[in-house]
């Protein structure tokens, strides 16, 4: 079965500070034509920060979207001309002020895929050394250094909902129990 | 330390047929005023349907954000006057035509918290009698009864990147693993 969309045009429907809303029209498999909207997204990374205790470098933020305070692991998008792996290093001083010496790419997740085309890299960060965090003047967080076997536990009972940072501590379970 | 982030005022920028984009200004933590682009979501579920055969009823979309065909779990947005279970029930049997008669909570997820205020449930299916499925006349999909076990092993090496799948899946894993 063809289930392939073929886009016909592509209108720029806003762009804001954050979101590219996107309206195109679409030849569906059968031929009919119908439209889609969506976001386009540069992309994100996301890490997971093995702190020189051993703890996980959980944070908490205010997500505006949702309403709440969100436990999260650190992530931001990438900006023009960076690649993945220096977004990491960038975000991960930004939000909690450290420096990785040993980065390693464990997947790629696609969030939302029913409206943006986000796709966001997961990396495991270790050998960390202190720098100091340099927020941008609208983002407000909280450092949350958390054992992983307690963050697990946040995954499963419903603490964390992020998806992010459920996959990204999973993945850290996974790999880090693998080593043992 | 104050998170918090409150709404000055919400203006509506787009609405769509399946998008309803917002931008509104904000009274950050420390006084100052910046804004905030949103997308307004009605919520969603999706859920694990164990076919009769002990299978797993994944199924493969072309999703157009991302431009590529998507090894998904069924799911589908709330309409309006709908509960969570309601529209478990309805989706289920217009993507893969099955009715449930066993459907369990498992979990709330939020797919992208930097710019949707996006939630979606996921349950799981058991106990699955026949019917037909129905689609809508812009959906096309194709089937693809899986072994759990190939499944997971599709998360961890990358082939499955949409998150409600991979997220589902490994409840699943966790829940049917602790029945035995």
């Amino acid at each position: 079965m063809k289930l392939e969309e073929k886009t016909k045009n592509s209108k720029a429907i806003f762009q804001g500070r954050l979101l590219d809303v996107r309206l195109d029209q679409v030849i569906l498999p059968n031929g009919a034509i119908s439209t889609r909207e969506w976001i386009n997204h540069p992309g994100a990374v996301c890490c997971i920060p093995i702190l020189p205790d051993g703890k996980i470098g959980l944070i908490k933020q205010f997500r505006y979207a949702i309403k709440q305070e969100v436990i999260e692991l650190p992530a931001g998008k990438i900006d023009e001309g960076e690649t993945g792996l220096m977004c990491v290093k960038r975000e991960l001083e930004e939000e909690i002020g450290y420096r990785a010496n040993k980065i390693q790419f464990l997947t790629d997740i696609h969030p939302a895929i029913g409206f943006a085309n986000e796709k966001i890299s997961i990396y495991l960060v270790e050998d960390l050394t202190k720098t100091k965090s340099k927020l941008d003047e609208d983002e407000f967080l909280v450092i949350m250094p958390t054992n992983l076997n307690i963050a697990i536990d946040m995954v499963w009972n419903g603490k964390i909902t992020d998806v992010k940072t459920i996959i990204g501590l999973l993945w850290a379970e996974k790999i880090l129990s693998q080593r043992n």
